[in-house]
């Protein structure tokens, strides 16, 4: 459990799974971890022309071919979203809903959210809005706290672990995600949960959260989880430094925190799947420096 | 002759084709600029398996796929060597060994240089030694100089037009690039001009060019040529800023001139197939914001 590997790449999108090939080929011992669709944007994509090399290609069919890549190398991905990162001395922990993994560098490929920022949400981060359960969950023991899930049913974990710890737990099923939020609703879900869907969402308080407004509904509590397929990358890592919400990095992919590594769409436009493979090759390549530098 | 481009790529190695199509896609008129084996490096490598998506390829091969998806787009490549650019009022004019091309925009995708600066090349660049024969060549009216030509035969306009105005022209091959050299042999020669294969060259002089050494045989001359597969392109392009010999870039592949990008390995290490296609596409996209915008 508490191996240290050289890195943990965060993320399976384009970016992520280029930078685990080439950690792989550099022999470096690490961790890839993401959900089980890696890039629903690309797994959308009716047609691509231009990611050279594979002409008018359906974006389904390039990212098994990127996932093909990567597995017939032996890289295997883990399905583990990361809830928490904690920098320690000279490696980082990386928390997910199923374990923990020390690194001495990251490469974070979390991608762009698509989902917007609820109202109420930004104000309230920290005074009752949270987006980590395990973290934040102990202090709501025995109170009332809603789960707002866009992961489409992998926040099942916490779903039950909030349960366990607070009085009344709604778990909110945003409308749009139909097909993944209908295998959630089969789970069998403890007493204290109810269980909704609805599609507008605000969050409101005064110092602090006291209601959650659902469709008109308003609901009275006193925390607010908000759980995304992709974590900001600025809230996973704590420090790093970001630019008009991209993280911020130079042209070797080295962001502000020393062995910390981003590609792909969390550090901003163009929005481009050749941009993000690239970048996670040069991530992948600075990490590898960063960890043969004695120094470090 | 003087149609005016919305951009003009210069260079057909993976950075370039990949600027190629974006700028295709996005329906801008480009002319695309390059040598015929367009990668020399690429097209030597035995088998990358680091292109996600296209594991275990041999170098040939791969870049015949980026050559057939931008062919297949109807993307023409035009085997032309640029010789000099010069900036103009909202465009660049491009010359090449055959024509002309007026652009707005510039993508600059030159590639490396794997040949070593010649002994006293830099000490008398612009004191008779020169890299552009349609520049420089009427400044040697009647004298002696001598055209290094490490292009494999790409130089043969040159050759003539030097022998045209120069008294004497010595035509050098360096070794090592048997196979096209052998085919430059074989095109006819101006009386004028003496053809020589000599491994070891460098240049000697005063205040200016005085003679060539080439093998321990010195030649009295009064300019050197220097022709390359790839022009370094800070020399292309005047003012061009670099940094430890690479175009300097921003995150956009945006360089110090407005209107100019640059992508590839010419913007510095790591030299990585991945990162140049991802480049090419990225410094595309920009062109086509600074085209689209109505203020340039």
């Amino acid at each position: 459990m508490s191996d240290r590997y050289d890195s943990v790449v965060i993320g399976c999108g384009p970016a992520g799974l280029s930078a685990a090939l080439n950690l792989h080929i550099r022999n470096k011992a690490f961790i890839l971890l993401g959900t089980k669709q890696c890039s629903h944007r690309l797994a959308k994509a009716e047609r691509i022309d231009n990611y050279l090399g594979l002409p008018e290609i359906s974006g389904k069919e390039l990212m098994d071919r990127y996932l093909h890549h990567v597995s017939s190398r032996g890289i295997e991905l883990r399905e583990e979203r990361v809830t928490a990162v904690y920098p320690g001395d000279g490696a980082f922990a990386v928390v997910t809903g199923k374990g923990q993994y020390t690194a001495r560098s990251l490469i974070v490929a979390t991608g762009v959210h698509i989902e917007k920022v609820l109202p109420g949400e930004n104000e309230f981060l920290g005074r009752g809005v949270s987006y980590c359960a395990t973290c934040d969950g102990p202090l709501f023991r025995g109170k009332r706290v809603a789960l707002i899930d866009y992961t489409g049913g992998a926040a099942y974990d916490e779903v039950l672990f909030l349960a366990s710890v607070a009085d009344t737990l709604y778990y909110l099923l945003p409308e749009g995600k139909t097909a993944s939020a209908t295998a959630a609703v089969k789970l069998p879900l403890p007493a204290n949960v109810t269980q909704l869907r609805r599609s507008s969402l605000s969050i409101k308080g005064a110092d602090t959260v006291t209601s959650l407004v659902a469709d008109e509904q308003e609901f009275a509590l006193d925390g607010v989880f908000i759980l995304r397929e992709t974590q900001k990358a600025e809230i996973l890592v704590p420090g790093l430094a970001t630019d008009d919400k991209a993280v911020t990095v130079d042209g070797q992919m080295a962001t502000n925190i020393p062995g910390v590594f981003a590609a792909g769409d969390c550090t901003g436009k163009p929005y481009q799947l050749a941009r993000a493979v690239g970048q996670g090759a040069v991530a992948a390549l600075s990490a590898v420096g960063y960890l043969d530098n004695p120094r470090n």
